[in-house]
């Protein structure tokens, strides 16, 4: 399918590790990382009805992993136009153009072109890392995708809470010392959290990202699931992370 | 010291695995759990100066182990007179009157007896379980401590935060599912939730247990520290648990 999608020149082709996906990427601009896998594994989706949406689509990268899991369509929302273009670009490159439609707006503004209470199922991975004062080119992309410059949290959970049915679910990922932040917005925005899963990078240390999923007007009691420890002892991949690496690799 | 303490026939005096500490308990009324233990290490106490106190405080087993890794004088709370005398004696028994003062009152109404941010540590172990209606004897002592009938999460918290000073530490050990709750709940009330641990109780099984610890008028920002799984793959305690239950009396 390569043959008809444009690249720039800082741009390169991976392998998506996941059926025979690929995926165009740029160091410069954006590459997606084991948060986003992560999230697209995490998520509870509808599988032969309803409507999926993924916030802060990035380069697309999580729309194209939940393609594998779920036949419903997927909307995803991008605000940077050189990363929009290159969402677009990777669903042509996996002929996903009938299931995957990338939208090119601000997160913010999403109700002005989605539709309110329309989605089943939302994932977002959405800007990380807290704004520090100058200390970086604020403009850069890496810089938007990373860092709560364009989009805070609480922005991000206030319209998921709009975009998704009541009873419709919201997945994120996140930083694990935000955890205290994702339970109370969720919960300020009706979306009550029902599942969690820390992720620590190796034993002994602490938790640097949560998986967290919620359900627009759910009941409260929340599901904390096994841990998800990155590294073993002897700094192999533990068993999970080899097969998303790996696994799906062998089979083919 | 055991001579001199008065022991009802349902009673019985364990050993505490700490030092050379007794405990007093019972079936029928009350018997301390891991999760007191854990309680017990987990919290962050002040070493020197400093003052602590222990709500819902049952047999009095927390501030028992507390005692071992502090100096400073430790007051707890107990509203149900058979275990407050309880309570009472384990302190006697101990020899430790010098040390730890149990009060016999209401958690709710514990700032008629206890002074308003006089803590600089809060630990408690707070009744588990939902009230579910007609289902069991709400009167019985077990019920008591165990389930929410005098005495609501909330109420706790609430209390919690008047009984610390600013920048005080309160700790408590509850239900995993009830993580939301308690998040909520500790920032509604100025408790910023600091520290984490999840407690499962086998690998790949979901969390049973939470340790949380929060700061009064702390900033945001919480971390979770390394998973605490009570038992490995071949069924055996796992390292920590296994020093906890033996290897302090290896150490004697």
């Amino acid at each position: 399918m390569v043959e008809n999608v444009r690249l720039y020149s800082d741009e390169r082709i991976d392998d998506l590790l996941t059926k025979d996906m690929k995926i165009i990427q740029s160091k410069q601009v954006f590459c997606f990382s084991l948060d986003a896998v992560l999230l697209a594994r995490f998520a509870s989706l509808p599988i032969k009805r309803g409507r999926i949406i993924d916030l802060c689509t990035g380069n697309g990268v999580i729309p194209l992993l939940l393609s594998v899991r779920t036949e419903c369509p997927i909307d995803a929302v991008e605000i940077q136009e050189r990363l929009y273009d290159m969402a677009k670009r990777n669903v042509a490159l996996n002929g996903l153009e009938d299931r995957i439609t990338i939208y090119h707006g601000d997160v913010k503004e999403a109700l002005t072109f989605l539709r309110n209470g329309s989605y089943d199922a939302l994932t977002c991975n959405p800007p990380y890392m807290p704004v520090v004062g100058g200390e970086k080119n604020k403009s850069s992309h890496v810089a938007i995708a990373r860092h709560e410059i364009l989009l805070t949290l609480e922005e991000v959970i206030r319209i998921s809470s709009k975009l998704v049915r009541p009873g419709g679910k919201v997945a994120y990922v996140h930083r694990a010392g935000r955890l205290g932040d994702l339970m109370t917005l969720m919960r300020k925005y009706r979306i009550e959290p029902k599942r969690i899963r820390l992720v620590y990078p190796k034993p002994g240390m602490e938790a640097n990202m949560v998986l967290i999923e919620g359900i627009r007007d759910g009941k409260p009691d929340v599901k904390v699931l096994p841990p998800l420890i990155v590294y073993k002892e002897n700094g192999e991949y533990c068993d999970e992370i080899h097969s998303i690496y790996y696994g799906d690799r062998k089979e083919e």
